[in-house]
């Protein structure tokens, strides 16, 4: 039986805790990261509050005992004040309303002492199943990719949905494409999977399209496109 | 039985020939765009080659009876030189190895005389479930939007791949993240399903994240950055 004890309010601390409350032997219970006081023992603690808030949160419970790890894809283990400590980082993108699977959810787990790992492993086992040791060097790293792979391809999205709406085309239309894209990814790496008027540098195309666009997309598009070209040279 | 001849050697001919050869009530034969002579008689005529390619194949086969279509996404109706003219845009990404599963792609319609529609329907519902009534204009703009959502989505992808390669850490641990974005999506657009530093404004995240790229990728991480904070103002 591992115990934890999740302090904050946010979606990963509710996810989190939705999904220990369903494992076997783990010993979970959740504390809103203002009320600290009285936070029964635990193997674990785990800080999951926003990324500047961790600091202040790991200093106001100094005495504790176990391992305490934060959440944080961004922030540096060391930013935790404990001897031993750590970070469990599940790497994926989580909305309030929106269920999650933890079983295709990788951990990225770090631990400060050898002794501790085996411990946080058990504790993503226990919701998931693809773990990852990854310091904190590397996960920085991976915290930009995701910024890239999430965030900006959404914005991709965002401007084929913007460009649909405004010429009464259903944004639905695309939707297969986007699967596609996102599955040959995976399967052939982005690299293979590359077409387009970039890629086939189709100059006339390219210039039809830019005259369809508003500035800010023009300038997206533009920019991209020499991105892309330069990456095959 | 509607009868069917595809001209062209590319992806989309050889994909389409496949289909059509395993549909009901429909015969096909596919030539070469190079070898336009005794052509067989058919109700359809799909020219399905290269963009450039489509206005001198439709005037080498002037005196050709029955609906004379392309396949493209970027190209007028009006290149086509005969009078009964459509275009049959099959809006995915075509790989030449990797099988298409036709049920799942949106054929994009338009024929020149209403009298015809019916034809290029019962066509593209003979290999597909989805088809949708496009006009040229509404097709330019869907193929600029396809660009975003595929070749640039793509792209970021690719940088993705390049962070993680150049610190050693396996691509593999964003495919769950990539797949829920391109899923989320769709359920909730693109729109609602932002998050990440930039709709935060996280300022300090921003600066460290653009300290880990190179200048390249910092152009696009800024250009972006201020292009996600200008759609939510």
């Amino acid at each position: 039986m591992i115990s934890v004890a999740i302090l904050g309010n946010g979606n990963v601390a509710t996810h989190l805790h939705n999904a220990f409350l369903k494992a076997k032997n783990i010993a979970v219970s959740k504390i809103n990261s203002r009320e600290l006081e009285n936070i029964p023992n635990s193997d674990v603690t785990i800080i999951a509050v926003s990324d500047d808030a961790i600091e202040t949160v790991s200093k106001s419970i100094l005495d504790r005992k176990g391992l305490i790890v934060h959440t944080s894809g961004a922030v540096d283990i060391n930013i935790i004040t404990h001897k031993r400590k750590g970070v469990f980082y599940p790497l994926q993108s989580f909305s309030k309303d929106t269920p999650v699977n933890f079983n295709t959810v990788p951990f990225c787990l770090e631990t400060k002492h050898k002794e501790d790992y085996s411990l946080i492993e058990s504790l993503a086992k226990s919701i998931g199943e693809k773990t990852y040791t990854i310091n904190s060097e590397q996960r920085k790293k991976l915290h930009v990719a995701a910024v890239f792979v999430n965030n900006f391809s959404n914005h991709m999205y965002k401007i084929g949905n913007d460009i649909c709406e405004k010429n009464k085309v259903p944004f639905e239309i695309l939707y297969p494409l986007i699967e596609e894209t996102a599955k040959k990814a995976q399967s052939i790496s982005p690299e293979k999977a590359q077409t387009g008027p970039a890629k086939r540098n189709d100059i006339q195309t390219i210039k039809n399209h830019l005259e369809n666009l508003n500035l800010q997309q023009q300038e997206i598009y533009q920019l991209l496109t020499t991105s892309i070209q330069k990456s095959i040279e």
